[in-house]
């Protein structure tokens, strides 16, 4: 009735059949913003940062801030908000248990406050369950129907897609592949026990298999490190140096892929798979790791097992946000009576 | 029309809401039929055994001798034969790939032979996967949609519940837990790799570790044990000897006890299960692993993480014939238009 000339021609058509998902993926360090449509293309984009011990109400006030740059043009097209979180949560209420990377989200219920925030319908789920969903959908694993996802950095994370679902067991976290125990005498884990994945083949246990090397070989000096060897060593560095044919970088890389394919096997003769997808920081490097993972996993596999294909993730940082935007089109999709990703 | 009063009375209705199902379950060393009703009882039954080296076609023959008994006076009101295998196979063709402790079963189009000789449709899957199912339906898992199963015995084996269903995976084996390596730099395993959860908890580990405690304390006699320190220890000698308080074989015990808590936590923090059933010979002396089990599990939980209830298997020998039927059931029902076990 009023004006009609002058409303503003929306980017992209929203009908029903076509909804725009607000997608989040709130990292321990960066998080980011993108409005993604049913395709699984990122059409706006915002991000920013936190630092160390920033408040939750900083933070939240933050985020706000970066959503209503993407927002201002579209907030009335949005079919709700998805939102990969880190750490340990209850996706069935959007609740945040535990977030050790960031931790002002402890205990924190970020559906409700999301909702109450934008008016908008919120889903929230672990950020590595989430990046399997993406690569399911539309990354690596398209059409898989058993998918297994790890994302090595820092620390290592996973997702499961299983009959067709992003699996999420019956509550609460799933999929902690990092903390699959896999070398009982094995080196210490953060979470205090002994021979996790994640003490074994994690970024942060390339660079200290790296200082143990450099206290046994007090000469070392991995090949394009600056300053000589003052100071941590870093996995890039042991890539860098492992790449330019340094035994000690080559063999903590090996080692590293060993685990990885034990934790792989486990998971083959556990899942049975049609495709493994290794994604993160440390698989950025996936010419120092599969060769070895693939041969360690062949020469492993039991009778009668296949061996899936190991691959890296095809959608690299987005996954989780691809992946969070899946569970607001999967909600919409629930509504016209087929099955979401999330039960 | 004809001689309707001396008709022999049925001794179950049978009627399409209330099918009956043959059941077998086809173990290494004896195999077991059973007519089971739909609320999981055994109607009748009939057992037989193999021996080391027997052919197939002898197997077959005697299967089929002990199963005519039964079938006498119930082949017409029968819905299907339900079988539990054992060994890695193809439950969608009914397919053994390879039975390691009844190798005559190796490569053996199992359902299509059946089918053929009893003219009744044919169902079959692994024996751990099928107990799995029977006690989900019908003993210590009733209710429970997310479920691990796990079989100690000469070997170990698993099968899950997820997401209420038998799962199945990308076809082929699954739920291997016998061979999740826990302990890289541990023993050696019969599939040729290092600290496999079989070789560290199975009652074949159990008897292994008595045998290595015995040449280190040459004198040692566990407790119960006939005929001196001669011949073999069996795991049932060591149960005895832990009984009495032999402190040998009371350790030999808690690593058991400790490696199934290791491969539990690894199974929780996977699938976040709402239920551990413990089944097999071995878990007939829960009170010498499930304290043990039960303190290290919930000692080594991660946040966020519940500790689901720990408990022995309720239908004992039977949860295989009882999954087996559930197949025949369940098929069943899916063409009644409800969900099946097996996708």
């Amino acid at each position: 009735m009023s004006a009609e000339g002058l409303a503003p021609a929306p980017a992209v058509v929203d009908t029903p059949s076509q909804p725009l998902a607000l997608a989040l993926d709130l990292g321990g360090t960066r998080f980011r913003w993108a409005i993604v449509d049913a395709g699984g293309r990122l059409l706006r984009r915002a991000e920013g940062a936190s630092e160390e011990g920033i408040t939750r109400a900083r933070l939240m006030a933050r985020l706000e801030e970066v959503a209503r740059q993407i927002l201002a043009d579209h907030g009335a097209a949005l079919a709700g908000l998805g939102a990969a979180v880190p750490g340990p949560m209850d996706p069935s209420r959007g609740y945040i248990y535990a977030a050790p990377n960031l931790p002002c989200l402890d205990a924190f219920d970020f559906k409700r406050y999301w909702e109450d925030r934008l008016s908008l319908p919120v889903w929230a789920a672990n950020d590595a369950d989430l990046a399997a969903l993406g690569e399911q959908r539309f990354g690596a694993g398209k059409g898989a129907q058993h998918l297994v996802y790890l994302t090595v950095s820092t620390g290592v994370g996973g997702g499961f897609i299983l009959d067709g679902r992003l699996y999420q067991g019956a509550g609460g976290p799933v999929a902690e592949v990092g903390h699959m125990v896999i070398d009982a005498q094995g080196p210490p884990c953060r979470c205090g026990r002994l021979g996790c994945l994640e003490a074994l083949a994690s970024g942060t246990a390339i660079a200290r298999m790296a200082a143990e090397a450099l206290a046994q070989r007090p000469g070392w000096s991995p090949a394009g490190r600056e300053g000589g060897i003052s100071g941590p060593v870093t996995a890039e560095q042991v890539a860098t140096a492992a790449r330019s044919g340094d035994d000690l970088a080559v063999d903590i890389f090996a080692r590293a892929a060993r685990a990885l394919a034990t934790a792989i096997l486990n998971l083959i003769h556990l899942l049975a798979p049609e495709m493994i997808i290794l994604g993160g920081g440390v698989t950025r490097a996936p010419d120092l790791l599969l060769p070895t993972i693939r041969e360690q996993v062949i020469a492993g596999v039991l009778p009668g097992f296949r061996v899936p294909p190991i691959v890296t993730a095809a959608l690299g940082d987005n996954a989780g946000l691809v992946g969070a935007a899946c569970l607001v089109f999967d909600h919409y999709r629930g509504r016209a009576g087929t099955d979401s990703s999330l039960r």
